[in-house]
């Protein structure tokens, strides 16, 4: 079996937004050796995204659709999906009912173009959407398969997952080769690092290959196997994996979905461990993904974003002289800001960040991407520096994500 | 004239990487007013790669192709174009010449397969790469045209600015036409409400036309015009912008690339005010939001994350019987935390968050989704309240959004 992906909407020809959807896609599909051949973004105008169904079912099984789906004018996929395979559009009683609801609940009036929505090609499965108002559905015409979703990540994302991967799955049967991907994960180490500590890895491996994809606040190293099923493919991705820990291992906090705020989440509800934080030049973002997790409220008590100096002697408590002889950006304040959030709080643990996000207010002893971070673990402190590079925003991501990697190593080793 | 972009590469197809080449040339395709009505992802595959040159060229005037020009096995695009145009592929021997004064420059043995590089297909322009090794090249075809560029981003944007931009000028000469896009950014209004109140003026534009996108916090209103020169297509564009002002203008903050809180720095700084925040399901979002800006420490003291009851009570002072009685989500605990940040940390201003983000911890009287925001302005406190819809991070963001605008209509209004 093999499919393609056709995206709709002329803000993607325009270069107005970036299409995340088929990379997505792309990913899923090859994790069910579905093979993709290619990818087709098309403006928002019925001929034009007929012609795309079209030439794409000419030379492949399954095409898969995302955008299109909302309830303005220019969203016109299930008109094209519908003249393309001569369906009537129809009303589907149920999404009608779940757009009606959705409007009821939040006391909202329902606008009439959201009726839409509930128009489905005649004969079309439905492809519930739980997020988001529009559902998605699949046509199977002349042998040939069109799935179309809404272009709203938030919203395609589970209905590929809960519907779509199964349905093809179905289709395939048993007899496909299977390819799967493991992504581990890994904080602290520039990629030119890893990239040389892995080399003639990443260079003789064949099955699985290897990938690297370096992100704003951590890298991906991918292995990607296919074998005749799933746990072949899993035990050549481990046996390969074994020789990667080897070198990088120290800075691998997880694989795949894992986050560093959900490992963290899961030790300190283990342990029995509260948390507190007090932030400068990250103001919020490590307490914000601290409780980025359903059930935070268990560890996490309270943060402070302590930006002024006032904020930092005044109700923090750190002592003024410590800021008059080292300065609010070095190690001693860290500490003392870990410390003195610690006992505010009444917290086991207490994190703090204090540094230089720039692009303003460095200096030459003090640069810019200077940042301290410490860890008060029940009275025990460590603090640790760190120069990151990037602008305001990378550098800001790269000290919170860094602040929760430590905890992390600490919390789990 | 009219163009598509084929890119191609197997990894575009395995989502292992975002391609932002069709971004970049579909934007500068946009200022030469060239309509762009497909873009095509391809992979490493001559037959497929052909079979796309010839789709394209049947539809379209110009395929600007990118990717596949490396000296590797699997980069075909040059023997795919030469098979489709019926050329031999010839050596260039200004390129050789280059390829090998880059290596000889660099003290490295020139391998084998970067030869390859050299070969052009006969009768093509070159496009110099002043980067890398590769040049791209240029083939007229039956009064059609290709372009093929590498896919290295570093590589490619040059080469497009400096001889494909004049090329494509050169070819539509003086009677091209610019289009011009303005994008109005709205806050606090559903994406089919916006669409319902400017819905006929969407329907009846043709010039400028109007586009309208749901991003996770925001909605695009995109007017794009198509005039003789940037005078005449911006003034296109302000005129119909009055009539969507007169329509959702209340809820228009800025336009392209403004932000809340870049808007919200400035009038803080101007008015010489300072502000405080204390958040609990935002956890710290709505404060390293306030600080995005380099020099918020103008404006921003201090922020709290007031996590657990007792961080609301403790250390910022809501009232206890507060809580008690109308519960921390609540537009009374909204209101006294706004106030106790704003007397705490002594600012002009205090704003507070106060919410269920979920997934867990909703009620029939209180879902998830439920969020307070209060504003206190020197002492004149001010509440709202919202029901957001999505998971619990797009309640949270839009939680944290929704705060900013309303911060910003209090200091602009």
């Amino acid at each position: 079996m093999n499919a393609e992906i056709i995206t709709t909407g002329t803000e993607l020809l325009l270069g107005q937004i970036i299409d995340t959807n088929s990379i997505y896609i792309g990913k899923r599909l090859a994790e069910l050796g579905i093979d993709l051949y290619y990818k087709t973004a098309v403006g928002d105008n019925v001929a034009r995204v007929k012609q795309a169904i079209s030439i794409a079912l000419d030379r492949s099984d399954v095409a898969i659709m995302t955008g299109g789906l909302g309830p303005t004018v220019d969203d016109i996929t299930r008109d094209a999906i519908a003249e393309f395979a001569g369906r009537k559009l129809i009303i589907d009683r149920n999404t009608m009912l779940k757009i009606e609801r959705y409007f009821a609940g939040r006391n909202i009036k329902m606008p009439e173009s959201n009726k839409v929505q509930a128009y489905i090609p005649e004969g079309a499965l439905i492809i519930e959407n739980k997020v988001g108002t529009a559902p998605g559905f699949i046509v199977e015409h002349n042998s040939k398969i069109i799935i179309a979703m809404p272009g709203v990540p938030d919203e395609m994302d589970p209905m590929m997952e809960k519907t779509v991967m199964p349905y093809l799955l179905g289709k395939i049967g048993g007899r496909h080769m299977v390819l799967k991907s493991k992504v581990y994960k890994v904080v602290g180490m520039p990629e030119s690092l890893v990239n040389e500590k892995i080399e003639d890895i990443f260079r003789e491996s064949r099955n699985p290959t290897v990938g690297v994809l370096a992100h704003q606040t951590e890298i991906d190293i991918r292995l990607t196997a296919k074998a005749e099923n799933d746990e072949r493919a899993l035990a050549l991705i481990d046996g390969l994996a074994k020789k990667i820990f080897e070198r990088v291992g120290d800075n691998i906090y997880g694989f795949d979905d894992e986050t560093l705020e959900a490992k963290i989440a899961a030790l300190l509800t283990n342990k029995k461990l509260t948390i507190s934080t007090a932030e400068s030049c990250t103001a919020g973002l490590l307490s914000f993904r601290l409780t980025g997790i359903s059930g935070s409220s268990k560890y996490f008590m309270s943060g402070i974003s302590s930006y002024a100096n006032d904020a930092k002697t005044g109700m923090l408590g750190v002592d003024k002289s410590t800021i008059e002889k080292f300065g609010a950006v070095s190690e001693e304040c860290a500490m003392e800001m870990a410390k003195a959030c610690r006992e505010k709080f009444m917290t086991d643990i207490g994190v703090s960040i204090t540094g230089i996000a720039g692009p303003d207010g460095g200096t030459k002893d003090k640069p810019v991407g200077l940042v301290y971070i410490a860890i008060d673990n029940k009275g025990e402190v460590k603090g640790f520096k760190n120069i990151f590079g990037g602008n305001r925003d990378s550098i800001r991501a790269r000290a919170a994500q860094t602040a929760l990697f430590y905890l992390y190593k600490m919390l789990a080793g």
